[in-house]
């Protein structure tokens, strides 16, 4: 077996067998098969794709290549949730410990921004004093006293994945679903829930810009939870503006703590509590409606403990950006445009995302919203308030902003996407 | 300019933009793109293909990021000849003192073998003392003194194509036509020959296993040369069985004596009068009929004064290999095929090839040749004889040989391939 008769089946259009996946992904993860051999093979995969076989066995020896964890000695059943990623998504944050308080405990293994989407572990660190390493005790002892986690990966979880993920960043590969599907299902099975609901964005805040593509991606991911035995279900979901009113680090802790209170924008509580019934229901929790959960309370207790057991300070008051900067309304009129992608990358050009993952990320910078598209708006009016620490940077923020705002003639009819598009299971 | 948004252009089915092309090949050769990026672009220009334009632009980067040598001191016209490689050719060994005997300068820069097809070097070195590193005053001391020179490249000619062709060799991507015909003619270009013929090989032995693709490389590179400058012709020649009667590095420097010497198999010398003729003609020089310097002598002259010049001992014993086993013929009746790739495959395994480019090479190894594709053959009598000095492989080389050899009944109409298929100007 060799690397170069594994990339020639591909490239010429072949099957990879089993034997072939297998060697591949562990000669890989040893170091056998090199980053440029591995590369052109990723470009074969995008290119001439993979059936389903192929990416079942490849999301098996990439879970083969690290440790398996197992919850089986908690009392309750684990559900989790992976977001394909979008812009604003902070659904996570008030999503994990909403699900804790209706009875399923949320073992949540999140990772970080690149490009213009955001991450979930760069999120939480805004909050002062809290830790996303966690050891294997730690995390099961935050699971047992708050019911949900939210944490970094340990190196030993699918290492080829790991290893296979930073290089297709940096050679064009991500974009090809056997590899996007095989990436996230070997971590999420790996990690051991026992449920999945998978979150799969569509739109131009999404890897996946149209519906029948967003579709494929979440029938194979499916397909490989439910072989694996996880019982796994997706919704597809709008990513065509961003979620909620805020993009960036703090901004988004302080709108997903409203949503714990009972607050926050409907859009975002409405996907929370979609999401929310979806993974109870997976794992077979039935009894507290979420909403009964945000409006009592419980949410926001098991929230508060979750924080607190990995170290941050709930109390303290969250980072703010040093500069401000108002964005008017260009014209009166229905907003009819608000680009998830233009709003993503203009956060991220303010300091709230890293284009390379050693960079830091600035805990207050970001784009807060005032109006979504449906809104009326008025010439002149606050539409959007961008926030950096690094000012000299606003020209170059703003310039991503182009082509993302429309604002049509008062009374145009205007229909919002609805958040969810569909269910796959 | 960045090396993920090239990757994506080409992976898009886009096309590259002069700015594009000339960046990534800079950046490639300063190693500010790095092998997996480039590995994950050359299987999307394999798989995608570049358009005439594309390919021009990158033959000339590649040209760019070295020096070019310049011959308009000698007072004779130069001519080179360039095959793509093949079972047994050893042509350029008596082609370019031919060549040199008949008026034109042959400034020849050559190779080494990889795979299964061998390399004018190697077989030169299988002469004693004779060296392949000359400096460029040494280069052009052999070239004023014996009118032909057969040495290595120099590391500054076309240094990014030297890095991309070991790149593709192990990366799957060598079979892409822009990219054999880019690597080919930037070399051919930067060594500053006024006139070129381009031996393309077409079968089982070669590159390209169909005239259709042999056709598509000879205008792309006869493209490149012309537009350079270079008054280019390419010939397309069968490589469907091994070209003369041997394939080893000193059995095949013999056979080029044998024709130097006025003897020789017939298609060995067909091929090399062919060529000898397209180069003399494309450098304008006409006079000398070539079969004529192989009668008389000169031809056989320049050529040990060109070994002798780079230190070869021309009167010394070639090596010969320890060991020597004799495969008989299967069956009595019309050798019908005699494959080129299995008989390559199998003199590689004796030991006459390398598998990594630091291997070392057997001197004596390879495979001779008793009989060719339309000659009759008796049940038992000699058919092939392996040379090795490490006879423990004998297995695995005899192996190579399966389903290359078949006889068929005496009296059955066989008529071998011309060794000339076309002519491309």
């Amino acid at each position: 077996m060799d690397a170069i008769s594994v990339i020639r089946t591909k490239r010429d259009r072949g099957e990879l067998s089993d034997a072939q996946i297998d060697w591949v992904i562990d000669a890989y993860t040893r170091g056998e098969v090199a980053d440029e051999q591995m590369s052109a093979l990723a470009m074969a995969i995008l290119l001439n794709g993979m059936n389903p076989r192929e990416i079942s066995r490849w999301t098996n020896a990439m879970i083969r290549s690290g440790v398996r964890m197992d919850f089986s000695s908690l009392p309750l059943p684990t559900s989790d949730k992976h977001s394909t990623g979008g812009v604003g998504d902070k659904i996570t944050l008030p999503l994990a410990p909403l699900v804790a308080a209706c009875g399923a405990a949320v073992p949540q293994l999140s990772g970080r921004g690149l490009g213009h989407t955001g991450g979930t572990l760069d999120k939480l660190e805004s909050i002062p004093g809290w830790r996303a390493l966690l050891s294997n005790e730690e995390m099961m002892d935050v699971l047992r006293g708050a019911g949900a986690v939210i944490c970094a990966a340990g190196d030993g979880l699918a290492p080829a994945d790991k290893k296979l993920y930073a290089l297709r960043d940096v050679t064009g590969t991500v974009e090809a679903i056997p590899l996007i599907a095989s990436s996230i299902m070997s971590k999420k099975i790996a990690e051991g829930t026992g449920a999945l609901v998978l979150d799969v964005k569509v739109g131009s805040g999404a890897f996946m810009k149209n519906l029948d593509d967003a579709r494929e991606l979440a029938r194979t991911m499916v397909g490989l939870g439910t072989t694996a035995g996880v019982n796994t279900v997706a919704l597809l979901t709008d990513m065509s503006t961003p979620l909620g009113l805020t993009a960036g680090n703090a901004l988004e802790v302080r709108e997903s703590v409203e949503v714990l209170a009972g607050g926050g924008p409907a859009d975002v509580v409405e996907l929370t509590l979609a999401l929310a019934r979806e993974m109870l229901a997976a794992a077979g929790v039935h009894g507290k409606d979420p909403a009964d959960a945000l409006r009592d309370g419980s949410a926001m207790d098991h929230w508060r403990r979750m924080i607190a057991a990995q170290g941050g300070d709930v109390d303290a008051p969250l980072p703010v950006a040093r500069e401000q900067h108002v964005i008017p309304a260009p014209a009166s009129g229905v907003l009819t445009r608000l680009d998830a992608y233009a709003v993503g990358v203009c956060a991220w050009r303010l300091g709230a995302g890293r284009a390379r993952k050693e960079d830091p990320v600035q805990a207050g910078a970001g784009v807060e919203m005032h109006a979504k598209p449906g809104d009326t708006v008025v010439a002149g009016q606050p539409l959007l308030t961008l926030h950096t620490d690094t000012p000299e940077r606003y020209d170059y923020a703003i310039a991503a902003l182009e082509g993302g705002i429309e604002v049509a003639p008062a009374g145009t009819a205007f229909t919002p996407n609805p958040i969810v598009l569909d269910r796959i299971a």
